[in-house]
């Protein structure tokens, strides 16, 4: 059989995104064979050093490329030299935006044998999926400041929130309830105090719920849920929720299934009309950068996200195997390096 | 000594709130003797059950009569026979707006012997204060909806942040940090994705900060600071931040030190123009309304930030001393009712 060829594009990005996106690649690469896939890849030299050369985050050239792509595969963004939110907003939000990936996917998963900062807390008990709205909100990026630097600035940050961003999303999320055991599906907001944007929300999952009979409903407000995620994980199985109520949740949901160094994301366009962005979630971390202590295992399972959205789901099934794996056989081990953490999971899928 | 006489307006509001407020102002009849406080009680009828009556939340009268009362105790407020929001804006935030409560301060604190859902935490780890903003950002109500029901609707809500409002909170937390031992200040926003506002909180906290030289500060992304709630606690002395991040961490905050049962808050005008409000964190919990369940102490535990408010410390301590020592005696012990933890308390402030 001849092999299916997939343009991967891959921005490694700055800090440890680089050494993160090298261990993904290997194990990508490992993998390939098997499921007959070829990854046809280009590399992107895009964050920090691009912007302190010539000024640019993410040019409309490079966009246009992007575009031209089946699928991305990123590192991390973001460097202390470099003002804050630039890079953010010019490369990470741009690319969400301009790609139009309404949905950003983030699975809150405790692997068997991992540790957990909750006390009596078993894997059973962290098991969901955060459906976090990816193209507009309070991301949305409108707002401004007046008198800047004087008694009377004002500065206003804006959510703006669409009938139809919320309810492609909303469907997405209650698709994925409809396709888990547990077929529940929270709304987390803050309807009693963001009244416009919560009751839009709300009015949708009633509506689109009516669809999915079979997926129970229900609503915590954010503040409430960040109790119960450290109170009652359990209590959740896929969560719908804004572009910064995600943000927030899922760095929680990450803390509590087994650290930063494990937490997967997918930035994905499901109508399929420009190329989805798989990345973990933790940032650059430039204080461990170009050590080799990294840990790629967030990459690794961000690979098994984009092989199960390019359709090669035994393929993803078996990377994530070969995590739970390699994570079962930490315990009590001395650390390793990055390298050496890829290796061992490469050979595990190859093997 | 003839007694110092406090005007106290008490509002109890719906659910659990009559039944903790009452403990609360046991506790507080029981120590007021012995520091020669008096306090002349007003309860206000606000709530669920007055606007089913009358449709009223906080009607001008009531408060134009608040105005006129040294401080407020108020329980919980919020119905599910209510619309989401209704009595949260109309009662709870015209309250803190309209009586200008732009610090709301929460304790996040473990007290020994109580018991957390993080694993290897000891009292120690877990002391912080949360100096959140009070009067804006997020909670300003600005936002509307348009083409509402349709395909089409836009819904929007606007977080609106002035140098005014920003200096004097940060000025408060700059205090704060001063007074406390550690005397670190984190500021905790969102300044990579929401930077016109993040700037502004920025741009205060290191031009406020140059009046501090002893206070050490840094900065922390929402994101990271919710990971670091469950993985490093001990990160935290004083945290400054917006109306909603702060909403939301000092609910995880609660979570991680013993329970939304302790939590306890001050809705504070720290220049007096009028008067300051305390409620516990929790909410109305109206599933266990009524039965004597609720735990009243986050609610005696706001009596003690009053007391300090109007300037009895020695009295606050006192209450503060009495409940650390019913939390250190209920290990292992069955549980309690209400009245029976509000007898205990009080027993002992006055013994
Ligand atoms: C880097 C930042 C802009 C980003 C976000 O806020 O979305 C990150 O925190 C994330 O969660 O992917
Ligand atoms: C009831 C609600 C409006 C309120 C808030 O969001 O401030 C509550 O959650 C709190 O923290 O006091």
């Amino acid at each position: 059989m001849a092999s299916r060829s997939i343009r991967l594009a891959v921005i490694p990005g700055d800090g440890i995104g680089p050494e993160v996106v090298a261990e993904g690649l290997k194990v990508l690469e490992a993998v390939a064979p098997a499921h007959d896939l070829k990854f046809e890849q280009t590399s992107y030299d895009l964050g920090a050093a691009r912007w302190h050369r010539t000024g640019e985050t993410l040019p409309d050239a490079v966009l246009e490329e992007l575009r031209g792509q089946d699928v991305i595969l990123l590192g991390a963004v973001g460097d202390p030299s470099v003002p804050s939110g630039v890079l953010e907003r010019g490369l990470l939000l741009r690319a969400r935006f301009e790609l139009d990936h309404y949905v950003n996917l983030r699975p809150v998963k405790l692997f068997p044998g991992m540790s957990t900062p909750l006390s009596g807390v078993k894997p059973e008990d962290v098991d969901m999926v955060v459906v976090r709205e990816g193209t507009e909100g309070p991301y949305a990026g409108v707002g401004g400041v007046l008198r800047k630097g004087t008694p009377q600035e004002i500065a206003t940050q804006e959510s703006v929130n669409t009938a139809y961003g919320v309810e492609r999303v909303v469907r997405y999320a209650f698709e994925q309830a409809a396709s888990r055991p547990r077929r529940k599906l929270t709304l987390v907001h803050k309807d009693n105090v963001l009244t416009f944007a919560g009751d839009l929300y709300q009015r949708v999952v009633q509506r689109v719920g009516q669809e999915y009979p079979q997926v129970a409903t229900d609503y915590v407000h954010v503040d409430a849920a960040t109790m119960f995620f450290v109170t009652a994980p359990q209590r959740f199985d896929v969560i719908v929720t804004d572009n910064l109520f995600g943000d927030i949740i899922t760095d929680l949901g990450a803390a509590i299934a087994g650290g930063i160094g494990l937490a997967a994301s997918g930035n994905v366009n499901p109508d399929r009309t420009a190329p989805s962005m798989f990345e973990p979630v933790h940032g650059s971390a430039p204080d461990i950068a170009g050590q080799g202590k990294a840990d790629p295992t967030a990459t690794i399972l961000s690979v098994a996200m984009l092989l199960d959205h390019i359709g090669a789901p035994e393929a993803a099934r078996r990377v994530e195997q070969a995590v739970a794996d390699d994570l079962a056989a930490r315990r009590g081990r001395p650390a390793r390096g990055t390298a050496e953490i890829g290796d061992a999971i490469a050979e595990r899928v190859a093997g």
